[in-house]
């Protein structure tokens, strides 16, 4: 199927910051049909750097980033569901973000563009899902920060949430993942061309976020990964450089993987986002993490992967303790998978026998608009 | 005590790309005294940024890099044992590297400086040993890069190493570890104060080796020990900026040493250094480790630390495996420790003890200059 990205308007967004943010536009997708009960939607949450773009072949022929969990027959099967996908606030593929045109201001925000959150994210994605006219939705489900929104979804607006399947995720952002996610920044804010964020329409900070993208490449992989991908095999030669010319095909790989992203992805966007999930912290206002859970009224299904190490599986049990401590309805799986962090999106097969089922479940016992636990 | 770093100069020395370094310089240091039979020298090997400043305080009043295993009654004993520490080759801490004068060019090398492997750096060492009249060492014994050319010695001159110590280490670096390190070298080359190599005398790479520090201190850190030390504390205030200002504590501390690390270190020897370490794999010419352990004659002790993800056990357990499978003596020890690949340096409690018994053995069966399995 061939997938058109279609845009919602709004006029103002309040922030957790106590700013507001005006005239917001919204990109998304939708697969499926919604049924007349309008108790068949999905809304799908993008990782940092994914987009609308979910499912299905767009225009240039790219396919979705989860193509292989939404289709006809699949973990979110578009024969029985409607899904949505929305790119996040403060990105960069459509939705309102820091490479929009600031109104009347004649030029993109840069910089000027308000600090954001999760809940930010989550709050714009309550008015595109209203404006579609749902008033529960059946699941909300993501990878990675798409897992944080799933999360958020159901403390700030459990009456709309029948189901939670946040994976490869976690309820608040670790000092290590903070400390990845600031060299990243850091690595940007420090290219020349960066220009304080006033880089539209010249030369992009493209050396800094090739390097951020680099690390993060290395972080959504797994040693074991690493070493069956690339090993120690060389790139294009027989013997080393004794230079810094490329002689490990993993260079080469990281090499081409960082210029590539630099074409995709804005640089300011990357800063916001990566805030956004170091500000993430679900009992950030509550006593305890069970706590903050305790509004939620959604059945959850948490999956973590055995070899993903930037969300490592304790940070997926922390938040089914939490849950099964307040006795919610919780599922829990981990996942065997040596492709680290990516696994969520490459090893799916586990993946979508297990949604499957969960959302089978959920579907057949669908509560309508009542709040119950 | 006060250390006083000493010089050695040597004519020439042939390196594995086919290259020869001419006119050379060694920096090191000396600790306790060389007995009467010369079977008392240790030599003591440093990590990648490390240097010949091993033990006691310097005229800055600066500690060794492993003051707390070495001296009077400590894992290597001053007392008992003639304890040497050199700067590596490439370094630029005394010992000739990229930053030193190319004689007769009247200028620094920059990157006219050959490519050098840890091997070469092994043979530098021993033209010292050499020079110091030390037929045979006790043992040689480095952490990390240390533990490679540890291990390299053992194979190269078997017949005068009675020890070998390796800890957090391993016989080649893994795909992931050549990511992290090509990563670092990136961020340095794509800064334009990088200048092709010749920023000697202007304006250094700052930001890059800056950025290039920031990743290598997260990998030598453990989640356990990120979380413990900084969790998700806030830097001097009480709210988010929402803005790209130090918010968290483990962000001002990345900062802080990475601007620290360009003070004292050198891009270009990062460049090469981290490439020596690359290109490091001890089986590469044979048709298993085990073979290219055949050679060595040392006794082996090997150590590990439980949370270290950069040079995690298994690497370790490989080297330990290929030993035990051709009869050689050694003994491997897993330590417990939340430090990361760091606790080699801060956590020395257990492996002193380790590492004291050990030495103690292999000083009353000191083999002299026989070469025996």
């Amino acid at each position: 199927m061939t997938t058109e990205t279609q845009f919602a308007r709004f006029d103002s967004l309040p922030l957790d910051s106590g700013e507001t943010l005006r005239d917001l536009q919204v990109a998304y997708e939708t697969y499926g049909r919604l049924n007349e009960s309008r108790t068949n939607a999905i809304l799908v949450l993008h990782a940092f750097t994914g987009d609308a773009h979910a499912a299905g072949i767009d225009h240039d022929g790219k396919p979705g980033w989860w193509d292989n969990m939404i289709g006809p027959g699949k973990a979110f099967d578009t024969e029985r569901h409607f899904i949505i996908c929305t790119n996040v606030l403060g990105g960069c593929r459509g939705t309102t973000g820091p490479s929009s045109d600031e109104p009347g201001a004649g030029r993109p925000y840069g910089l000027r563009f308000p600090g954001i959150t999760i809940s930010d994210m989550v709050r714009l994605q309550k008015l595109l899902v209203d404006h579609l006219g749902i008033p529960r939705l059946l699941a909300v489900s993501g990878g990675s920060m798409g897992g944080m929104q799933a999360l958020e979804w159901a403390v700030a607006y459990p009456e709309s949430v029948e189901a939670c399947i946040p994976i490869a995720s976690t309820a608040r952002h670790s000092a290590q993942q903070i400390a990845f996610n600031e060299t990243g920044r850091q690595a940007i804010m420090m290219d020349p061309d960066f220009a304080g964020g006033d880089y539209y329409g010249g030369k992009l900070p493209a050396r800094g976020l090739s390097v951020a993208r680099m690390v993060g490449h290395i972080t959504y992989m797994s040693d074991e990964s690493m070493r069956e991908k690339f090993g120690r095999r060389l790139r294009n030669r027989e013997e080393f450089s004794y230079a810094f010319e490329v002689d490990f095909e993993v260079e080469s790989y990281l090499r081409y993987r960082g210029s590539q992203f630099v074409g995709r992805f804005d640089a300011n966007s990357y800063l916001y986002i990566t805030k956004a999930m170091d500000y993430f912290d679900l009992s950030a206002d509550a006593p305890s993490l069970a706590a903050s859970l305790e509004r939620a009224t959604s059945r959850f299904l948490v999956i973590s992967f055995t070899s993903d190490w930037l969300y490592p599986s304790y940070q997926s049990q922390e938040i089914v303790n939490a849950l099964r401590s307040r006795n919610h309805d919780v599922t829990y799986c981990e996942l065997s998978s040596n492709y680290g962090h990516d696994a969520f999106l490459v090893d799916v097969g586990e993946q979508t026998e297990i949604v499957k089922g969960f959302l089978g479940r959920c579907q057949r016992e669908f509560r309508g608009g009542v709040a119950c636990k």
